[in-house]
């Protein structure tokens, strides 16, 4: 895929420049300096020779075959010289010009145009506005970079140029090797999930690696990493504030959701490992680019100070990884070689006086104990101890296991040879133990997720012909909201539960209503224009008596007026009592980018208050609807603490996907939560007390 | 203070060595190579010269007076060592020998005679089992460390002669200077407080730096702490798993304290600015000891690229501080010079063809902006800045302002040198924006500190004499816990309300009490052996007649006997039921190196499900009371969400200080809780529920 991007038989360089330190001198050099062994055309109607290399007036004039054209010329001239690439029958073009939609609406009417003019001529664009890309394998250096990594396997994109500056700028300094090095620019045309496909299929490539700050379709973006993650680690920074969510929100799905909710959940969905800040995105990329997985969590720590060995260890402790205590053979084995006053436990203790041979013997007799799944190694770096031989003897027994061995040593000033020894090894080395245990936690999740069975989808009845013409009705009346009853005919239609309700306009009305329903009742106000009852009074609960209903009727209308004299008020609904029960929130909300979410929370003043909620995007698999229950904070009160009876959690589970079902049925929902969901003891159900539907002109 | 350790007139090297390689010989070495001024005297029974300096066969043969003393003889001849150096007037030893305490028994055993000789003699001691002390100023280098860092105002200790060791191999490699360099190794003598008390008055340090497993004192560690960070930061990494808390424990206060809840809480209360990882502990350091503290949370960001532009602000949103608004006068003049492309807010990206010159009038004008509190600038190096030429314009600013700059020069190979022209010009630059954010973020809350107001105290009535007959009478009876009855009358005495209670051994007497006391009623079963009653159905409330009284009276009765058959079980209590409020709970915990700490934490399921709680070390001033009830989540349900009432905050405060009181009255309490502390309406009080307290030897 993408190929001629990556490894073109020829380069056509449009708007060759012959002034060093402009661009397009720039890449032109790159090109030709980093060892491409195809044909090499500068473009550039006022040169004749540029680095040696014959100049062509245009991009017609260039004898042989183009398989890649990089563009540098101004950006009023780019739909032009793409359009001649289309002539040519090229169909890669890497855009370096900036001044596109970056920079205003005068160049977002110039990126419109240009992308109009490529999908006429068949061109596929990376950029504009870009650094440009890098194939260490295929020896493509068409950027302007200072600089070619080190053939590695690390296939890194980047929506930001700088931050492909950078991320280069490390990687020559340390030499760590990358396959691929992509700026996507403005990503006009070829997207985060075409390269993301391109880099999956690409065998040089081992980790995939990304920086993104926003996605252009958060479906197949989520469609892509699911395929890609479960065979290569997808590991991807994401910054920048998504513009959904920040809108008024008239639910509290909506305001619960936040910023981050759904690349939150779009990234837990689809196996993408979240680095959460460009270190970490680093000291992953190092992690599994250069070491095997760990088949379980257990982690052993060798060391030759006791320091950094309690560092480590608690780093353990706030990960899901855990000391391992080591077999007693092991113990035995390492009290053989090892000063009486060593520690044999996890952190093995091997002493400030350790030598390169002592840790070369303890970590080989570490690596016999089968429990351990993966060792790291921590080293100050003492006068004794002979750092570059101790690198050499980690990077020996690494490369005959395959469980992950990560180190660190500390320090800078004599631990950066033996750094690069290490890494040359692909032993990858930490400046701190804590980044060493979090990289292999890292693994040790990614290893979780692709043990995975796959995911399994409920089969629903199709119930949506049944309600279609009720949220036909609501558009065609132009309304926002769903009526009370017809959010109950709604929710009857799909299988929930509801408390008995009759509708009362007037006091006696209500009594009647209240009697043929039985004591105790509930009184809610009706009112199209009156959304969250409770918080004007509109609501009573409890009401045990004649009396106290026609009270109840008086006092919830008279407040309502009081508050809202606009308010039209339909009367009020008399509702069964449901005693007992939890009360949970589930719901539905829309991201401008992934769609549909379904939320789920424990509900009344915590959810509010303590925002204990998780998110999905929909469809939901069982697995996501189980597993959005149990990340709660809150979900040991459903399964009961204290000797209280569990709640019927896969009633919760069954309503999360129905829920995600009726998104499905219903895009033109833009919010709907069940609020409060009450759900009984297992296997009791659970039932819809209050719900509300807000749908858009989708 | 410790003035012989840091700026001796002499240092005598016993146990100095004639071979390289040794400790006894690098100690030697440092301390000549180094540029120390003062005579020095190798004391080794077996040679003549070393280094060319005579060597004596003992102290007491070298003929000058002696400020500093530093050991490297064996373990078992450190005591007659020190005996000598009290014998010559010599007032401080660094005893670099290891084998004591850290290798077991024997050395346990060494150590112990060490210290009393040491005492005996009048002679403090650094150590044993040390790396050694660095003045960098005074040019004393009695360590075997292998270098010696640059003259800087940074004061480092350490527990861990590893971290020594790495701090300062990072340091040589990045020219990060430091003032002094204290390697702790066993604490047998001088401990931490000493130290940072020295630091604190030593005017070459301005910032003080540590890590730490463990103190000695936890009483004296918040004192001195308390006092120090007022004037001048304290940064300290914690690691390691402290004793307490891990006991079994009988009340949930003890579960819920865990292992870090006391050195959280001391650190908070004493100002300790905590490091959480060697990295933070590093870039920390480098912030506050090389900029001026901001003076509110504004900040604006400068880069030369839109990512790390916006990976910055994440950071800054996820942190304190606050990306200002510019004021328009700001903008206008960024107008007058930037590229119309460029964006004029914060961030103010000044786009990716900066140049030095316009990284330096960006930057300028920016700070004149006086709502902008601190500047974080950040460069990608791209092809066309002057990275150098950057880094020199930005220290020129900075040392014209009294307001924090920091920046993050992304990459390593491009930006290495001018890193080092950063640090030589006081401006601290970090591999990645988000460092830098957690740095300033940093330096901002301490500000916060040290503005604070000096902490008040609760004056309370002396009630100790009225209860100390209940202590002594269950220590007398060799008992564990107070009975109900005895639980009552300490609370009744500090002034807590209680519901009306009345003890019942029959099911008449508990029908006829609940009569006196009204109904509705709470029954609850007394029995000695019965802890947590609610667990095994000890409780009913709610009960509204004489029916229920019975039935209740032998529901609960047979449950236990059932359940415990061997408890003894004295009745039942029948309680009033106090009808409405939220249940919090509050306690007293004991922990083994700070004592006495009291918890708060919102009652019920949710405290033990969430875990929601905070604790504060005894005594408690009103700030920290009124603190430590904000910082739990869970605080805005007090406050009252969706148009509910105010709980009585105050009352809740006042609880607290009282607990605190009563810690300090009886050092005997191992735990104490009231579970639950009903909370009613602002202004109303609270009524202590249920409450059990548990006492020790002490």
């Amino acid at each position: 895929m993408l190929n001629n991007f990556f490894n073109p038989k020829s380069i056509a360089v449009i708007g060759a420049s012959r002034t060093p330190g402009k661009i397009g001198y720039d890449i032109l050099k790159n090109i030709i300096q980093y060892g491409y062994k195809g044909a090499v055309y500068p473009v550039n109607p006022e040169a004749q020779e540029i680095l040696g290399l014959k100049v062509y007036p245009s991009t017609l004039d260039v004898p042989g075959e183009i398989g890649l054209a990089v563009v540098a010329v101004p950006p009023q001239k780019v739909s032009e010289v793409i359009g001649q690439c289309g002539d040519r029958g090229i169909d890669a073009a890497v855009i370096i010009t900036a001044g596109f939609r970056e920079s205003g609406s005068e160049g977002t009417k110039l990126e419109n145009e240009l992308v109009k003019r490529a999908k006429e001529s068949g061109v596929r664009i990376i950029g504009p506005n870009c650094l440009g890309v890098i194939d260490t394998h295929s020896r493509v250096n068409a950027s302007f970079a200072a600089g070619m990594p080190n053939k590695g396997s690390i296939g890194f994109f980047s929506q930001s140029g700088a931050l492909c500056i950078a991320v280069l700028d490390r990687a020559l300094a340390e030499d760590i090797g990358f396959s691929k090095f992509i700026s996507m620019g403005n990503k006009a045309d070829i997207s985060d999930t075409d390269i993301m496909l391109a880099l999956a299929e690409d065998d040089n490539t081992k980790v995939i690696l990304g920086y993104i700050e926003g996605v252009n379709d958060g479906r197949r973006f989520m469609e892509v990493a699911s395929q890609i993650s479960k065979k290569k680690p997808l590991i991807i920074l994401k910054s920048g504030i998504t513009s959904s969510g920040a809108k008024a929100a008239s639910s509290h799905t909506g305001a619960l959701a936040g910023r981050e909710a759904a690349f939150d959940a779009a990234f837990k969905q689809s196996g993408v490992i979240r680095a959460h800040s460009v270190g970490e995105l680093f000291n992953y990329a190092l992690a599994f680019a250069n070491q095997p997985l760990p088949e379980g969590p257990n982690v052993a720590i060798i060391t030759n100070s006791g320091g950094p060995g309690i560092i480590a260890a608690d780093a353990c402790e706030r990960s899901d990884l855990q000391l391992v205590p080591l077999h007693k053979e092991t113990v035995d084995e390492l009290r053989t070689f090892l000063p009486p006053v060593a520690s044999f436990y996890n952190p093995v203790d091997i002493l400030g006086d350790a030598t390169a041979e002592r840790y070369e013997k303890a970590l080989y007799t570490v690596v016999q104990d089968e429990k351990v799944n993966g060792v790291i190694v921590l080293l100050t770096p003492t006068a004794v101890v002979n750092v570059e031989g101790t690198a050499k003897a980690i990077a020996n027994i690494a490369n005959l296991i395959d469980r992950p061995i990560l180190t660190s040593f500390m320090g800078r000033k004599s631990v950066e040879s033996s750094s690069k020894i290490l890494m040359k090894y692909n032993v990858p080395n930490y400046s701190y133990p804590e980044e060493a245990v979090s990289s292999l936690n890292a693994m040790c999740r990614y290893q979780v997720w692709i043990n995975r069975p796959d995911k399994t989808y409920a089969r629903l009845d199709d119930l949506k012909e049944k309600v279609l013409h009720i949220f036909e009705k609501v558009r065609e009346e132009k309304r926002e909201r769903l009526s009370e009853p017809e959010v109950y005919e709604v929710l009857k239609t799909y299988g929930f539960l509801q408390p008995k309700s009759l509708w009362a306009r007037t006091s006696e009305e209500a009594v009647a209503a209240a009697k043929r329903i039985g004591y105790p009742v509930v009184m809610k106000i009706i009112s199209p224009q009156i959304v969250h009852k409770s918080d004007i009074g509109g609501i009573k609960i409890n009401l045990n008596s004649k009396k106290e209903v026609g009270d109840a009727f008086f006092d919830i209308t008279t407040r309502v007026k009081d508050i809202m004299p606009t308010a039209t008020i339909y009367g009020v609904m008399i509702q069964e009592m449901i005693l007992g029960g939890k009360e949970v929130i589930i719901g539905i909300t829309k991201d401008a980018q992934f769609g549909h979410m379904i939320m789920f929370g424990l509900g009344g003043i915590y959810v509010e208050v303590l925002k204990d909620t998780s998110f999905r995007i929909v469809p939901l698999s069982h697995e996501d609807a189980r597993e959005m229950i149990r990340e709660t904070k809150t979900f040991p009160i459903l399964r009961g603490v204290r000797g209280e009876t569990e709640a019927d959690i896969a009633a919760i589970k069954k309503s999360l996907l129905i829920l995600s079902q009726m998104a499905l049925d219903f895009p033109q929902i833009i919010e709907a939560e069940i609020n409060p969901l009450l759900v009984k003891k297992r296997g009791e159900g659970v039932v819809a007390i209050d719900a509300r539907f807000t749908i858009g002109g989708d």
